[in-house]
């Protein structure tokens, strides 16, 4: 991890500013009847998992082009997910991938991310890959295969996936696979759909009392005229099919073009079966850019539905993870810097004057109430984020301090390449 | 309606040929164990259901540029229709939308319609528009509005639409609204899509026993930001809380670019909820194109699963309507040949060898699978849709007896352009 | 217009709120090295034409929902246009319509804009509706039509269009057409295209030399097959061909899904064929929202790249026009708003660090590189627009101001609903 | 190659029903006035050249799934094009991937192919992968590489790639890159395509004067925010300012959403810039299907076009070559039945009568006029294109011929497994 040192050194260069900054946003907010102390709390208390397999650099179907001192193995993807925490402190638990990351010692690897600050948050399974040694192969589908031997191991990979869950702390199976078809008549969809149901309902019961199971949607990829699990309307009569703790979870960039993902996000959470997000960003396809970089006003969307939701339900805690390939910068950055903006997106959401939007939305004050989530929207909250994470020791600028910590300079001369590395990012 | 003794006398040049080309795909339909005459058989017996507005020049936001002799009234669209009906033989019904359509005596034009050999199908209700002396506006929303006297006012006028239907003979309601918000923020999607549950509920309530209900989803149109029911898995949603006679209604153009549509298709008949369709083509945004003029094997993949769906569920029967904007052809020349090219799909469709593509499936043979499904549409059944028509009194070729008969220039004498017109057909 | 003394009184009230924001904010760009002052100076300068057609209630194919007051002649849409820049003072300049807003007499229309602070932009022609009496149709085409008489009846309208620009100060002629196809098959592309560049190279000599002529393209609406000028490439061909005052018009709304349209805006300019813009925002197709109230970045993005072009080539002078439909709010409001956000976006650019980012571009630091960006979008310049206003004796809250002048219930009474109104706004 | 006795064998069985359908085929054309043995040699003559890298497994992003007895380097390869070339005689040519299938003499290579009947069409660089030991990274980007050096290296690989095709009987450099931006702000615009149109020009001057470039436009895909060569407009521009033999290359799954692909290519040959196509078919984005899999009658619609092109331009002579991805079926078996389809859309374009389609296209008879090019389309030519192949000494049914040879499973035997497999087909 960085020198605790060396940041408290960054910060105290920018806290006059801040502390100015800070002081002239709070004495707007208070103008408006808003406490900005309590928005920096919950700034504070905002997380996004992180992925196990962001930490590699990412890549296409047409190349890859490795970072230097990428992690190795699921130790040093901690480390790293470590590092991202301690600079932005949004960032407290890590999503694995099995098999990418299966640790030897599971208890070994709880404690070691524990003496990180770090947890584990939702496992996610894998059979979109065939593995070495692997009996059956997935290359026509796996728990909607028509065989039921390649059913039987991929629902039997799922069930392991939880047990390793179990040991590790996590309380969540998220299950996307790559199943569907390349050409009209290769699949029945209605046989397909069935064995689906058939095999998740199988993992259901495996589940532990205290988990859920996150079932995601795709539109395409790698499948590429149909998949199992295409839109939430397939994901939502799953989820209702197989159980009451099967939710449905919400990649910001599996759907098709134009469609608005927010009002996804508001029905799915009306009939009771959303159940977290994906989230990155993107212009033309899945195309898991950072957070935010596309289109940031769409994400704040997405919290002001969130936030609205949670009013309406306080019990309501969707899994958040960021999911990206980083392919053209730094993945240690790429993550700080997603997460500040996914914690933005949450900190302007909060700034919105609920009880003004609805009296404008039940008069029909249409340019009122669209005026509402702008002039939340168009604040500049940053000098909140800045503080939160210098009130819980991260960084003012942790693009800055992770720069001057010379941090992945060392990996470079730590870890060489390696031509098994398993940290290779291609999702 | 056109001269009997004219379409005999049409048919009876072109039947030689026709004859011979029917001999020639018999002969290469029994070689692959297909008897033609069952396919003929079943051609004869498909319908789709005429909408009322089709019969006027349609038009776009930018301007209608009338074509001669529309249809002023309801009857004269009556007329229209069975003129596409002798020649083509595939549209016995009419769907009519009120208060475009509303006669003054139900009765009378139920009498009307039966002497041309039509019936009525599903009933469309209108609450996108405003119409004259109407106390409440549906300016911003009908059914979903924030005032209950709209809301009110919009059941009740459904509930009328359900009463004069009955008179008809109709035994359907198709909802469609242009609820929905141009803006982020101008609606809340949880209360709006409540009070839409509330109202659709209140005239389920209202419907005959042996009615069904059919809700039609939307991407978007009117509505630019979000409609009530902006896709399938809102659709489904609904019509699931509503009651079990309450459908849903798929109309082709109104999906988010790149969809599987047939996939939606399938999966809504899976789980009971697959309630009709709205046919038209599309290669931008809802265009109302002629049915098949873009993309035919798209409209050859929706009835592979509509017959596969009939081979599983003997009794289902889902509403079909061709639903067009007529904007650059005669509507009647257009409704007869968008007719015979949903027929072809159809009996295309039935060529599928659903034994080998289950086959072919199963065993994961891709290329044979989508090449089954090949097989079948790359046939050419124009013979069969000829030999339909004629052993039905239609005609071999009814565009070419349409335009001998002459009927589109008396009609231009018959009915001088009125600045009231009801026949605008801009749906 | 608004009292100057309503306004002022109003301002008092909010000038403390400002003045506090507006030194905390100059206080914050000081420590980046940017001058305030220099910024407000150019919000002051930054001007964009109003659409006499939008002050008008908007509408679909399916319906218009006329609000109260609407302007009812081509002299009323010039007050309300005196309204929208006398409170947002970013809007100095009207398009006109013809024939629409043809006046009876020129001089006379161009003296009433002049006494209310109003000059006369870009004229539009329209040769995409019939008008009562024209003795060719557009049903097929204008520019294009396989007609000669029809083409030779469109491009003599463009020719008194830009006849009656002269007279009323004018410089431009924007040409829009709806000419295009339906149906595969309907039109030959080569063909259609050879003649529309004949009919607009007819267009183009007649052009006074100080004029330019402006293409817009448009993917599609009112044609749903294909279009004569689908895309700037097409657009980009026929400003070539036609000549050198021959621009590119880019109408924001007008493109296939997912383009990345300040790419096309830089190519054009880079090739010396960027002429203007048609500023709105879209969610799904041509929606005609309100400019920035779908994607905001997008609208930054695109003058980042105009302030970037600027630097570049000093005399860069593009047209700029709001090209929305307002069929929910009322049309006075949605313009102030939107030409302020048009604004916001264009104070934004102004702001990125243009050295930093040339030199994180050439050393391929991406994430700072786009972070530079974000650094700019993310800062609320609300208090400069606002001071701009305040100093040009605008209002700093212009919405609230015009509210409370009443002015909206005026007109409904000075203005009473016409069945021939001008002011549909139906585009 | 496959033993010609069992084709003939195979042929044999199936002659009687091919002569029969073939038969009633010709006296259906020859009553239209069409002769069918016209038809017959002009589809013997049609040719689309494979590519190299289309023999592999494709794979995704995700994973690829090997098939059984994959080539493994470019002689296998060629064995392969032969086999395909054999049974469906309409693929005589090969189009190589550079540095993938380089060999280490190339006059021994183009011998190996000749005597299996096959030459090499247009060549394909690769400067969007990193090769062991280059000096400089394709990171960033390559022929618009901020650094001059990368762009040095790119230029010189291209000209090799020139000298090597000179060598082996090209005529052509298809130049397709991965250079882009993932992000806003990433790359400067402006500045970036200057760079590849210096890079471009200077691969130009190393020209052979028979040969001509083949520019590649791609929307997004490895690039995610931008691509250099975005669209037809951006390649057009740059074919422009290169030189006169340099052309634009259209890959039909390259386009936007939506986009009137068939109109671009009408746009191109008109202003002399349409050089060839890389064929395939999508659903969602550039998913490198088998050619007419997903819109058959988009592929005829382009055929339409090139069949009209070459009318109007009798010397025009575009290069042909399916690019798809074959993921989950044989290569060869993909390789035959799309080459096929394409010849299909091929044959069916000369069907239309295109002197009737000018008449109606002039007097606006539109419902005639697209049903010109549907009652073509309709039209089953299978006979024609069985017909075509058994007088070639191909075989009437391709897949099933190669199927009875066993060839794949000698492969399988012939080819064990290689962990360096230059077949990789990820692309």
């Amino acid at each position: 991890m960085i020198d605790a040192e060396l940041i408290a050194a960054q910060n105290a260069q920018q806290q006059n500013a801040l502390d100015s900054d800070y002081a002239a946003l709070g004495e707007r907010l208070a103008r408006a009847g808003v406490d900005i102390e309590s928005l920096t709390q919950q700034a504070s208390q905002f997380a996004v998992a992180l992925p196990s397999w962001g930490l590699g650099t990412g890549g296409t179907r047409f190349a890859r082009f490795p970072g230097s001192g990428e992690p190795r193995n699921i130790f040093e993807k901690v480390d790293d997910c470590a590092v991202v925490n301690q600079l932005g402190q949004a960032t407290p638990a890590v999503s694995l991938h099995i098999p990418w990351d299966t640790p030897s010692d599971a208890a070994e690897l709880r404690q070691f991310a524990q003496e990180r600050g770090l947890h584990f948050d939702a496992m996610n399974s894998n059979t979109f890959q065939d593995q070495k040694g692997q009996p059956q192969s997935y290359k026509y589908g796996s728990l909607s295969h028509s065989d039921k031997a390649v059913r039987d191991q991929a629902v039997e990979h799922n069930i392991e996936v939880i047990e390793l869950g179990r040991k590790l702390g996590s309380n969540a199976l998220t299950v996307w696979v790559g199943d569907g078809s390349n050409f009209p008549g290769q699949q029945n969809f209605n046989r397909t759909f069935s064995r689906y149901l058939d095999s998740t309902s199988a993992i259901y019961s495996a589940l532990p009392d205290d988990w859920s199971m996150q079932l995601e949607h795709k539109m395409f990829e790698p499948a590429f005229y149909s998949t199992v699990i295409q839109d939430w309307g397939s994901s939502y009569l799953a989820a209702t099919q197989i159980g009451e703790r099967c939710k449905c979870l919400v990649d910001l960039g599996h759907h098709a073009p134009n469609v608005n993902i927010e009002m996804i996000v508001s029905r799915l959470a009306q009939f009771g079966k959303l159940g977290g997000f994906h989230f990155n960003d993107s212009k033309y396809g899945d195309d898991d850019l950072d957070s935010g970089s596309i289109n940031p006003y769409q994400l704040f969307l997405v919290f002001n539905e969130l936030v609205d939701i949670k009013n309406r339900q306080p019990s309501f805690a969707p899994f958040y993870m960021l999911d990206q390939s980083h392919n053209v910068t730094d993945p240690i950055e790429s993550l700080i810097y997603s997460a500040a903006e996914v914690q933005r997106a949450f900190v302007k959401a909060l700034l919105v004057d609920r009880k003004a939007l609805e009296g404008f939305q039940d008069s029909n004050d249409v340019l009122m109430a669209q005026g509402t989530l702008k002039a939340a929207y168009n604040l500049d909250v940053e000098p909140i984020l800045q503080m939160a994470r210098l009130r819980s020791n991260g960084a003012i600028d942790p693009i800055q301090a992770y720069r001057a910590s010379g941090y992945r300079a060392q990996c470079g001369k730590d870890r060489p390449a390696s031509k098994n590395s398993s940290g290779s990012g291609i999702v």
